[in-house]
């Protein structure tokens, strides 16, 4: 319950006239001088980034920021309508559905991924993975999608503007390894699916697996937002709930 | 309960080969061609953003996001530490800190700041607002600091930000002139802070008072998940709970 | 930013082998010997409850415990199934609906029942909150109900039960004054309905306003268990979510 | 992405005039006639609690309430001094912390009950639960307890309620059996704590492993309510916040 020594953080401090985020005077070094991405890449690593860092986040969080009507921006408007004295309640409240069944996927990508390229042999590590898979009837993390068939639109562009910005290549090459071996041992094409791509590109820039998820929460906060702005010009939250009490009916309980 | 019509969306719609947001094909005209924060102005707005919008709230986002060890990061800490299986609590936790208490003053200013610029005289309007809330010993939402003294060291340079990148400047001279009807008002120096500059910037790029809160949330977002990734290394719950139950002694309840 | 002394708490505190709330024994006095209800009484006033508070606190929490499916349980089916792994977040996320809209007027009822009492003519002070309500054309808390009509079926119940379990009856008199007193001001019958009923009974038991939506909570909260169990059974997510994208359709963005 | 038939809810209806839980109506049947916690169980179960049920319950709900300063309670009071005004933000904030690393070793416990009390041979599955967790050096969830030593004085009394009460009993034995087998493992006294039994005591009134975090959550939620309530008296989340920046030194980046 207790360790030795007391922790220290790496992250911000403040003067009485100047405050300091990573080191960095946040007024004199950062505020005009860096993007919203550049400065989250700056909070997570405590580096400067690189523009191939930049450039990929930047992409990763365009393509995760917006989906329709999910769960997440069903449950922010929802909530909005309640409570809509804290707007901050219904962003949380739809975050807390970036959970394991939509990106627990990318997790577990990234991680396959992860042993993949730090295999002395990699085709041979996907076709491991690839078969154990499809032998015990899993789903493959980071591939298929129930929609958007045969392929993804979002993966290919995702790992192309990778590539294009001069990233070293492994965790892509991996992700490209275990696709063909996928189709292989399922005996049908899978997608790589938004998630796979993310997962690959972000291990491309050095994100670890084991935080990944929380950049999805970023971006979907920002879409999560934009539902509140819209509820705000035109209310739809009656039009959600109205439906679900008359669609499932009540039927009585067993005696 | 119910209105006579169904609303619409504007947001976001897919189709088998493609995901569109705001009109525009997220494959072809956004991912790898704007910046998370543009993507954030398209997603709120409707329409691609201007130079002036994107410069302004990167300057917003920077500004926003860190702040040290405060309710909303110990809570994150906190929560992380107890359900590490779902980061996304986390974050939503802290996030519920961004209420009225810290982020309210910037709502308010915004509100006074609309109504100054709405005035026909904005000097007599600035004035009166500063002597109403003098008189009745409120705090001047977007004025002071605890700890910042004189002057909280971000709010000139968001100010002279927008003001370089070209803003129209209706909504900062309306805080200019209130800065100092307050001085004069409460007799003494009280800073322009983080949130009357935000406010007021924010206000120059068209974010109505009413979303503003939005954009902070997400700011913090990335912040929260910064000490997530910390707590990932180097973890520190345990320290901020300890001292709590010491510090707090019990006394017995009156009979 | 800091007060003088530190705080004290009140509420537990625990040895090698035991544990106190409230100055109780846990397990010599509490466990078993006091019912879940008597021990909410107990955490939130520091003393052992009376057999009016129990029964009364009971027969709140039993009304107020669950509605079918509103913004808080269709919130809480959602969640659970995109984070299945988290069933507190799913709690959580529908607790966040127990806002304003809802059990605000909950509040907002128990303060004007508090004035009334507090006043020298309990009926002249209905007839002057009923008639302010009536001209401002504000919505009066506590009264009317878009479904049950002419009354809401759980009104009148709660307040006999608390007449005739001995309450003093103060503010079920006030509510009664105010409730024929908004008939007059309204020119229509307006039901009281459960939340009025319940800021009635609740203060007769000396719960302030300040903390009933608390209790609100805690009984919600056991309403939101069932519907995960529910769902566990039966999943039922995916069906509130198909719809709402069905039936809110896209429009493109004005230009 | 979509099953054959629609769901079905057996947990509430209403009428104009009249509201049913599990087919009983609300005000005929329950209002004043049953607990709190009888009506939990009939809303977990859909049936009438047994009078074991309703005591085990009690005596669970009593007995997980509360803890004093807890990670779960330390953030209620951070987020409700942030935000006031939305007291269930404050509440749904800490029941974010009801994760695994806390309760989740009830629902450890409780799986490890479920396969013992299965087992032709219930000693023979408990010494192979006990000794395949002491040989992989994991905790055993549902014994151990950091503070209270040599026994957690909250679990042999919650086992007694229950055979006292007239539970079957098969729970309880498959947890005391496996107390010796753990002993015997680990090569030294661990304690039964107070997850282990409440998880025995809950399976012996049929409560699934799967929803039996929801019922801690309830309880939870009570024992938050009544920090909330101390803290609108004597408010202390400053107390909490400032050691924290204090204890936590910050240092500076490596390059």
């Amino acid at each position: 319950m207790s360790a030795a020594q007391p922790p220290r953080t790496r992250i911000a401090r403040h003067t009485v006239d100047a405050v300091y985020v990573r080191d960095l005077d946040l007024v004199r070094e950062l505020i005009g001088k860096v993007s919203f991405t550049e400065m989250i890449v700056l909070q997570l690593t405590g580096k400067r980034p690189t523009p191939l860092q930049t450039r990929v986040l930047d992409a990763v969080l365009v393509t995760l920021m917006e989906h329709g009507f999910t769960p997440s921006s069903i449950v922010t408007r929802l909530i909005y309508d309640s409570t809509p004295e804290a707007m901050q309640s219904a962003v949380a409240a739809g975050l807390l559905g970036v959970g394991g069944t939509f990106i627990g996927t990318m997790e577990g990508a990234a991680a396959l991924l992860d042993d993949i390229v730090q295999s002395p042999d990699m085709q041979e590590a996907a076709r491991a993975v690839a078969q154990q898979h499809a032998q015990a009837k899993r789903p493959m993390p980071g591939f298929g999608h129930p929609f958007h068939k045969p392929d993804d639109p979002r993966a290919a562009p995702l790992l192309e503007l990778a590539r294009a910005e001069g990233a070293a290549g492994r965790h892509i090459e991996a992700l490209t390894l275990l696709a063909a071996e996928v189709d292989r041992a399922y005996g049908r094409h899978l997608t790589i699916n938004v998630t796979g791509a993310v997962a690959a590109v972000l291990g491309e820039i050095g994100v670890p697996a084991q935080i990944m998820r929380g950049l999805a929460v970023v971006s979907r906060a920002a879409g999560l937002v934009g539902h509140i702005h819209e509820e705000q010009q035109r209310p739809s939250a009656r039009y959600m709930w109205d439906p679900v009490a008359k669609n499932i009916p009540y039927e009585t309980n067993p005696t």
